[in-house]
């Protein structure tokens, strides 16, 4: 059967959903979506493939996905079904259809997180799903000496939920920034890196916000780091505040390029 | 036993609560702050008294309501306990000690409440409980001539739910205005007035919304006004995009007059 591949990009409200990933009772994003496209193709079930994971109760404004549909539709009309047939707790902001060397996960190249913090001392009713509520004081050029410690390439198993498994945990962050904003009380960091180990931001956040108050010296980021110690590092900070921002991809020069190593790779070692 | 009057201004999300008022069995605002106060007195019920009633989905950014507390605490402190042993959807913005002619419901000046519309083709995800989504085109100008219609004192009864009751139904609208952001699409609407019926501003709302995409005549409000026919008018609007933003009180000497003019209309007809 011809199928035609689909990059879908999405924005999810993660606050009443068990996370991203399809599970057998509870209510996913993966599984929303995946449930609308078998409502589409008829009773014909569709396998989707995310840039990765997200929590229960993070949320999204860029995360991408493919999946090949077993027709081709147009992408406006791709767009408007899924639209309609998903809650509006997902929104289908774009959808393109793509070569079949596309995968949404293997080829990414950097992926942008933001973790948004409020510092006013009353909670803002209309944001309490969507941003930490931290009512204490801020020091922001502590903050921003500290986020320095966290650029380049690092071994980074300090800030990786116990849980994980045991593959490699070096990633390289390109930028770790945080702005202030005055008028709302609001600290927005951004994190961009070629990778993120499993709750990574949120241990930074929960580590920083420590720093932020004088309870961890300044560049205490430098030893946790040095130390792959996770009990070094501070709490892990509410999924509430985290926002999977963007997701970019690799050249099709480059992507062509891992496929021929890996073809090569195969053939050294399959003997085929 | 003496107690403390408190004037207190609270924002609410109501997506979660079955509107303001207390009920035996849903979950409140009113039944909340109640259970709150209770376990401050430690048992004592205390009975509050807000400006008005909200209704389930409907929200608030300046509810004001009262009470008599069997004790005398610091405001800010009353603040702090109350927002400690309130959940996130409720925050406790202010709190004031006052004399004993406040009333959080018969003294009120003037209310304004705000609509929110959201115009873009795909629904943001983080504003579904938050704004109107309508996706449809609206004309400004039309939007802005129909708004020019309800300002004055009329007899709203073509703007108020059926099941309400005989009461006099004249109300006078002092502001009645839309803004457009045509960065997020937005339509924010304000309407300032001495008092509002039951569901009127939502009707109000689903009304201009047909005048603002041509299925009604730019100035078919005046005719729905005159009709004093809620089924000239068109349909109620959702609650998650009203918000009740502020209200205001009379002055004292406003209310020494309103006072003695009611204990005199009291003498002359009990006779005493």
């Amino acid at each position: 059967m011809t199928t035609t591949r689909y990059k879908v990009t999405i924005q999810y409200d993660g606050t009443n959903y068990s996370g991203f990933q399809i599970q057998p009772k509870d209510r996913t994003v993966q599984g929303d979506i995946e449930k609308a496209l078998k409502t589409m193709t008829k009773g014909i079930a569709i396998k989707l493939q995310a840039s990765g994971r997200t929590d229960a109760g993070v949320h999204a404004l860029g995360q991408v996905i493919h999946y090949d549909y077993p027709a081709m539709i147009p992408p406006e009309r791709m767009q408007q079904a899924l639209n309609s047939l998903t809650t509006d707790e997902i929104a289908i902001v774009k959808v393109e259809i793509v070569d079949e060397t596309f995968h949404a996960r293997y080829f990414t190249a950097e992926k942008t997180y933001q973790y948004r913090v409020n510092t006013n001392q009353v909670v803002d009713p209309f944001r309490r799903n969507y941003a930490l509520h931290h009512p204490y004081p801020v020091h922001l050029d502590d903050l921003k000496a500290a986020l320095t410690d966290i650029v380049g390439e690092h071994d980074f198993s300090s800030f990786c939920a116990v849980k994980s498994g045991r593959e490699n945990k070096v990633r390289t962050i390109y930028e770790a920034d945080v702005i202030w904003n005055e008028a709302t009380g609001d600290l927005i960091f951004t994190f961009r890196g070629n990778g993120f180990l499993y709750n990574m931001v949120r241990i930074l956040i929960g580590t920083l916000l420590q720093i932020a108050n004088g309870r961890r010296p300044v560049h205490d980021l430098a030893r946790i780091i040095a130390a792959k110690d996770r009990q070094q590092a501070g709490p892990t900070a509410s999924p509430s505040g985290l926002y999977l921002l963007k997701v970019t991809y690799k050249s099709q020069a480059e992507i062509q390029q891992i496929l021929k190593e890996s073809e090569q790779w195969r053939r050294e070692n399959n003997g085929d």
